[in-house]
């Protein structure tokens, strides 16, 4: 494929703080309104930025999935900050610093990115490891492993590891 | 425009630790002598490196804004390592031995990346969230948003993280 | 040389985290199974990765290498976790679960890039800064400087920092 053609951006979303899942929302849409396509890659602690708040357990899981499954952030609303947390007053602080500029929150920015055909790619391997069910996880998303992203990143012009 | 004449390096400093600015200037300086037009934006924690030591508050600032000027680490001189920072010790150790070594500190790399017409770009969306106004940066900057940022990155062909 | 041709995969592993090493073990094999040319640089607590466990501290060391040396986890068995530490029962309990799907550990996972010719590169400067020597660290190794890697990544059309 000639390299003129390529008009794609991914983003590896490992890390999982509130600050990080932030910036990589505010790519994702900035890109996609400039009409490219965009794929995230939730991996590892990336992935809590995808839990739902409130799913009940699977009852097959290990003791430690289901220890794994408790100490993790359920969600956008519970991520903390990689820096200046102190023990939840800093993504507090945060996020009424972003209202009163008028940033979206990241929940909005999550359905903006949906709205926007951003493809939306959970870690299989990673959700293996750590216990992690589709179930718990948001609606549409994609399943996939690292071949999946390599590929896409093949097309992309701009990758990024978050 | 055809990606054989792509000569741009992007960087996003998100980090703003000690450790990953100096990465990411040793990265700038060295592709700006390789005649690579480089870009940097400061965006999150990545704008600490580029505040002044000392400026006065302005007034006009919010109660909170206030707090976030105090708590963030003022530039380059304040910056804390990713790891084994162990209360300050740990930059103080890494400095002398980057000294021992000749290599350049984080003060002198900025200072060579502006020799050097390395872009610096302020993200004007988180110094809106935090509450960084342009006097409290050094001199020399841009300021933009998002949206500059990934047009640069489209005719880049290196882009990182940091 | 035409974009077209260009068939590497470049990253910088700055981190040096349990977690992110693997992640980036993961890209890297990943990619060289499918035939790209794959270059790894490790730079600042990256360099950890690739430290062997049991060598004798060179006397020619100063004061404060030694410290450094003392301080650093040696080789992919001694990786704290980026989140969920716990004082290490977080990396205790991932290497289980990875175990449990058949995951391979990050030791096999450096053998089977080497075993793929991923180019495994440390980054000089930081060695000299840290004080770290070539036998203190696994065999196999390429030792070059921040030129290097941009050459590298100049020639590949995907760039991460890990």
């Amino acid at each position: 494929m000639a390299e003129e053609e390529k008009n794609g951006t991914t983003m590896i979303v490992f890390d999982g703080d509130l600050d990080k899942a932030m910036a990589s929302f505010i790519i994702a849409t900035g890109a996609a309104a400039m009409g490219k396509q965009v794929t995230m890659f939730f991996t590892f602690w990336g992935l809590n930025v995808l839990r739902k708040e409130n799913v009940k357990s699977s009852s097959e899981k290990t003791f430690m999935e289901k220890m794994f499954e408790k100490m993790m952030p359920r969600g956008p609303g519970k991520l903390k900050l990689s820096k200046m947390n102190y023990g939840g007053m800093g993504p507090k602080m945060m996020k009424k610093m972003m209202k009163n500029h008028n940033v979206s929150s990241l929940q909005e920015m999550i359905e903006m990115a949906q709205d926007l055909d951003v493809k939306m790619v959970a870690c299989t391997m990673s959700m293996d490891v750590m216990g992690l069910k589709e179930e718990e996880l948001i609606d549409g998303l994609e399943y996939a492993g690292v071949a999946s992203y390599l590929s896409e990143a093949e097309e992309a012009n701009i990758n990024l590891f978050v």
